[in-house]
């Protein structure tokens, strides 16, 4: 089952800076996952000690979205893709502010990890509509 | 297209310390697959400078691929896991060993990659029957 | 020039994700300035294990840039800005391209580092231009 | 006096990748020591900034007791030890588990601290032992 | 006066360890400044997940702090530096204990970090000097 | 006969900035070691991709030397150690200087590595001695 998502993702990723052509938009969604699973324990929980816990992995896990994000952005994305799709340039922008203080870094609020998912899933679209051409 | 991939992973992965319950081996398959990448731009290039960026690179995404493999060994896996399916150990320490110095670190032999991505996908199936359970 | 744009920003910087409100080009200035030096260090020696050294550093060095950029980008910049400005963000993502594979990580040509501090010293004007406001 | 216990230990520890062949338990000790003495102040104190710092480098310094001990058991012990010591995979699974988030990273107990140093002792005295082979 | 400081050294920094040359006080500076500014903020603000979250980003500027110190006081400055001023070493040692655990990292007091910002110009003030030699 | 030796040891740790009150000059001494076992593979060996890789980790360890070291400076040792002992400082700068550029980073001589740890050992028996009072 997973050997054949994997199978299917195969030509779509690539990340490092040699470059190794290597990008997917898993990376930061996994992340954003991550973020919203961490928001929901938050909600349950009053303990102060693991409330730190959630906050100080919540902020790395954020942090790392917008990483993954911005390797796309910068490395993956050329100028015609921006030419193509001319939202790329704000999609990108919004979507990192979500993973920042004023998103899902700043917030304990689930509705903001849906909105960063939601910001990721856009870009994922475009993304895969690139690696048809 | 895409979408739909991502929507029918959205259960199988997680991966922080809270625990968020987020796993995924994806993360340790697509350094993996930059590796192989990697190694197969040396192979075409004499340039030293090129080949020194390969090999710094080459090493970052090795111990990165380490570290994905060793957060699903233990933090993901549960004692149960292990006596179900008593291979687990060697497969996760022959797929470590093969993304360090005798392995993706120190090789420059596309078979190495090969060898690490199929341990991977046979640490992944596992994963993925341990998901439907 | 420059230095009137520094003498100007010192009251102005801010750049953690709390945030904090200090932000300062001079972040990435500076390591662009290590790559520019590193590369003419690179020029006059032929000893392999200092190249390999130079371009180990000079790779963490161009790290630093996109990271300092990117921050400014997605932490500073408001869309308030994006509107005045609109050529913002196409000079982020030239000027982190010019920090990437194909700019000061790949290369070591000094025009390349020239090219990436011009657009750093584009963005630093711009930065300067919206603290005034 | 500390200059004999270097002296004495000089031959038993060895880290990197490379690998340069020097491993030392020590490494991971070092921080299940701090880990407890950490404890030891959050007991004593309720003031909520403090417990904050000392959560997050509880954290810290869990993860490093983890990389260290993966870093023994991925890169030092070979197949013959697995052979000799059967016990060695799950003890090494143990030992990380004891230093995650149902370990120290995730309580606040000293007992736990003592339990994860005990794992650690157990491991240092097998290795030891190959030392000695 | 800081302005002039900074003014006058713009040609002057540098700071990699390959080396490159470029130093500047100014890298401690700004995450100094941005401390205060996280101290002023947590003066204002009693909600405890924002307090965590501005603890942990004090903890990491201030540990930046130390950092961007330790390598002025190690790669910049020579034995012919510490023979002209006596008092450098000192200076160093107690501007690095000001960002520590008895400084900024433990304490919320903006006077804390008034007294390291004040150092900072101290060391900077000397930088400064051994330029113009 | 390694659980005696961290049985002494024990009381002569601590490191971290909480503080935990655990210090140890043996994690200096360890990733010194480790430098000086790569010199020693670097002169046996002219294969250039192997070359590169040991530079890279001599790098690394070179940059933890310095790290723990400063960690020591600062954090454990205080001004009364200071006074009793003069050539302290002195003697700390010249450690990390050898664990940089004009030392073991970027130095591929085996007696550079063994200056370093001679440095080291000079400074963990005043280190011992502190211990002892």
């Amino acid at each position: 089952m997973l050997s054949r998502i994997f199978a299917r993702t195969l030509d779509v990723h690539a990340h490092c800076d040699l470059p190794c052509g290597v990008y997917d938009p898993a990376q930061a969604r996994i992340e954003a996952e991550s973020i919203k699973a961490i928001i929901g324990k938050l909600a349950d929980n009053d303990d102060p000690d693991f409330r730190t816990r959630a906050v100080i992995i919540k902020e790395q896990r954020s942090e790392l979205v917008k990483h993954h994000l911005w390797v796309l952005w910068t490395d993956y994305f050329k100028p015609p893709h921006f030419e193509k799709y001319p939202q790329l340039h704000t999609l990108f922008n919004e979507a990192t502010k979500l993973a920042g203080a004023t998103g899902t870094k700043g917030s304990m609020d689930a509705s903001v990890a849906d909105d960063l998912l939601a910001k990721i899933d856009e870009i994922a679209e475009i993304f895969a509509e690139t690696k048809k051409g």
